[in-house]
């Protein structure tokens, strides 16, 4: 069974709620793997913040894909890929999903904002694109994809642009009309309340994804009584580095001395069995075998 | 003063030991300069590590300068490139150093291997290069630099290949003969004896080079004291950074909840900081205020 | 003196057209430089045309800076990048004049549209971007240069558009107001008349640039007279390219022999040149012998 | 059925002779299936000499795959990608596999030079491998690959090299037992003379390549006849182009006139169908009509 097809029958397994987390690079979507989760979100953000670059459109398709592709080669999951606004009009998404698609990514996710768009936490510049525009690029998606397992994630912002429920619904809708195989509300509420409320009134039977940044408060219990189908946990494995990183920096640099922060590091060994070295080694003996017949 | 000059500068202050501090992307040279450190080692085994492959030239020299590249954008710290065998023979050499040196690096550091390399923690697979091929190398590499103040780092294996002394200095007179500006003398002992012992025996102004990776016990002062010019500390970020992952990611599998590991992830706003998105809006308002003069 | 700065100096004489010839690649840009030319214009359409895309913005700015890096690197004239609307917002202009100029490009190009823009001989898919908002990038991109001999070139798309020489009149000035170094004013009727009306309308000291690709009875001496400082042969070397590869390839194909079409063909030992093969083989010999000392 | 089915098929059918032609970037390899050739070859000639790069491993792995892999986006014919020596060792090799499989390449062909390798035609620099070293190469090439219609092609350089017909054949015969779809014997003879008599002694069922650059004389029929199973046309379309392309510009320097070249070029709108742009517009108007239900 390949990614795409384990995403899919993950969506079908009734009350699932599939644990995606966010990476930037093969390593992350390794490290996603081995802690025993269902799928990767490559995420604009992560890898946005891993260039020093504003989650902003300022990087190019080619950038988030090449990440993109580097996390299907390293991982077994499925890898979900954050593609913004599709990158331009239909016809970049014709590109992306073509491109997307060669490149072994499971699912794309695009969002109903205008290019470039701007991270969905910074409040006024939130500019919606036009539904009915944004309804023809989940279409096109949708048109253009050469396996039917590929899956393309319709994401609205209404509620992130303040243009509330009932504008959300009816965003959803269309873009379920589209043809989307999932939808994501997102919100920046503290709490889930209105992430439930928009499930309540869900007709569908399209599932819905959720990123809960800003109310991490929710459980997967939560999530499954409400028909939450898949969580994207975005970023938490970043900030997590980001966090350490500078701790052991501020230590070494203060003490002058690797000792002071060796139990902080996880072990060469581990970083060489991450590598894939091991592996390579065990290869490359095997073949000079084969050499010397 | 560029960071070729910052470079230049801080190799001829008497005593002075340059920390510089390994990365794989462009947030974590940020990360090296907002605490303090002198310069950033785009290092082979972190690019490596980040693309889950072997750090044995499975990627290319495009891959790698990338990466390089992209630091030298992030950060005003002069970036120093792990360039393993300079990536075949002199004529790559010389095809690297108009990249490099077009990417805005301040120093590249070879190695007097064969290609493939492997890396020199793994033995048994330490293939050294003909003497005299790699001080071609060297000296192909000062010729083609165009800017004075970028620096060529002579890396020599001859201890972690098994050679003993007298060729690791045989070999590094060479290489300073050749025009290296550094030389660096890696060791993979448990102490730094044999660091201390080819310090000693020493006799060139060519300031010396080190990687205590495996003998952590090594202070500033030891190095001071020995004429150890620079050190680089060449993966510990990254390895803080896997480690805290794995925790995170662990926590987060078991208990289902985001708020276990809130406090373990650095704030979204320290993100947006080091993506620079704030200072991008600043940009963006200044900008739009022209627009409608 | 480096390419940025011929430039310059050509820009300042009396009374010389520039003559400016597209290509897609280095060894496009070679061939430019060796017949004569003035300037390499590294070329949208050209580069679209060569990933077989369509000259739309399908293809993202890193593909557009790579090729025009690359031209950089083969020639040592100036290369002129076509930097379409400058692939988004005010933002996106900054990042892209961060790049080019880090390429060693010596001018970059963008025009008055919305983005994603379609090519401009395609009538009706022309939009134009507000006034206001196009000269806040042009002033962006002229905040953002480094290198004061790095040219912004504003190109006015107002009567491609249907708008009229008003229009294009208006637009012209306000982006010689907010700093362009040239106007490239755009044309696509049959002959050279409403070029050569704006011309006489123009009343700023900056200079003009043409691309004659729909009239070309315009002369050197027409161009010398109206006050062109530069004309750009956009895209004829590739269609040439084309219509040669078009030929042989069917006489190839029908006559089923080499022999037929050997006449055809620029010898072996012309493209060893033009790769630099010989000059790295002198290059190999001479570190060779420092080997052996 | 695939490209990769095609190549297999035609493989299959006796006497016939697969007809392929060299090509650099898309656009070649459009033009390749647009004139009724039978396959592309993704030529390091070729892509070497579009970067103004000797053919001799200065690009790397990733810019001979990018090209390639563009091919293989803009063609139905499969596509063969000249991947020199494998770039290194066995684990080199190994990963190109994956990545030459994963972009929709059909066929890889190895040559049995030592890594950088030196373009076949400049005699004094040809190193063979080790056979069975080279050998081990293909047999993990053929381990590696996950679709069993991928093909891989063991290129014989032995009598490039000067080590005689003897030894030719013995290699062949090593590479053909590791497995091998095809083997490709290459000659820089002026005539076929050496080529018949290798396929005379060749009693292998492994069907043979050839590669007639340096004896155009030899005809579809001399190849069926002595049981050639296909032609590669090396790079006969570039060096058209390059002759092409310098006689137009000569031309338009000296006349300073576009007149001059017009009946040389093609037209516009022909390569706007080759770009694609003619369906892109279609396709863009018929989502548009979505939009506005």
């Amino acid at each position: 069974m390949n990614a795409r097809q384990q995403l899919r029958k993950m969506m079908q397994e009734p009350g699932r709620v599939i644990q995606t987390v966010g990476a930037h690079n093969a390593l992350g979507a390794k490290l996603v793997e081995q802690n025993g989760f269902d799928a990767v979100w490559a995420s604009g953000f992560e890898i946005s913040t891993a260039h020093a670059k504003p989650d902003a459109n300022i990087l190019t398709m080619v950038e988030f894909l090449n990440a993109a592709s580097q996390m299907a080669d390293a991982t077994t999951l499925p890898v979900i890929a954050d593609c913004d606004t599709g990158f331009g009009n239909v016809n970049n998404v014709i590109r992306m999903v073509r491109d997307y698609e060669k490149a072994g990514i499971a699912a794309v996710c695009i969002e109903d904002k205008v290019f470039p768009k701007m991270n969905s936490f910074i409040p006024g510049y939130q500019s919606l694109a036009p539904k009915d525009e944004f309804a023809a690029k989940i279409r096109a998606a949708k048109d253009t994809q050469q396996d039917p397992d590929f899956v393309v994630i319709a994401r609205v912002e209404a509620l992130i642009a303040g243009h509330g429920m009932e504008e959300a619904l009816e965003r959803a809708a269309a873009y379920d009309d589209a043809g989307a195989d999932l939808v994501l509300i997102h919100s920046k509420q503290k709490d889930p309340g209105e992430i439930f409320e928009f499930s309540r009134r869900w007709t569908s039977e399209t599932p819905l994804v959720i990123v809960p940044t800003t109310y991490p408060s929710i459980t997967l219990a939560d999530m499954s009584e409400h028909n939450i189908k898949m969580t994207i946990y975005a970023n938490q494995a970043l900030r997590a580095a980001v966090k350490a990183m500078n701790a052991v920096l501020a230590q070494l640099k203060e003490s002058g001395s690797l000792l002071a922060i060796q139990d902080q590091l996880s072990p060469m060994d581990q970083l060489f069995e991450l590598q894939g070295l091991k592996d390579m080694i065990k290869q490359e003996e095997h073949y000079k075998k084969l050499e010397v017949r």
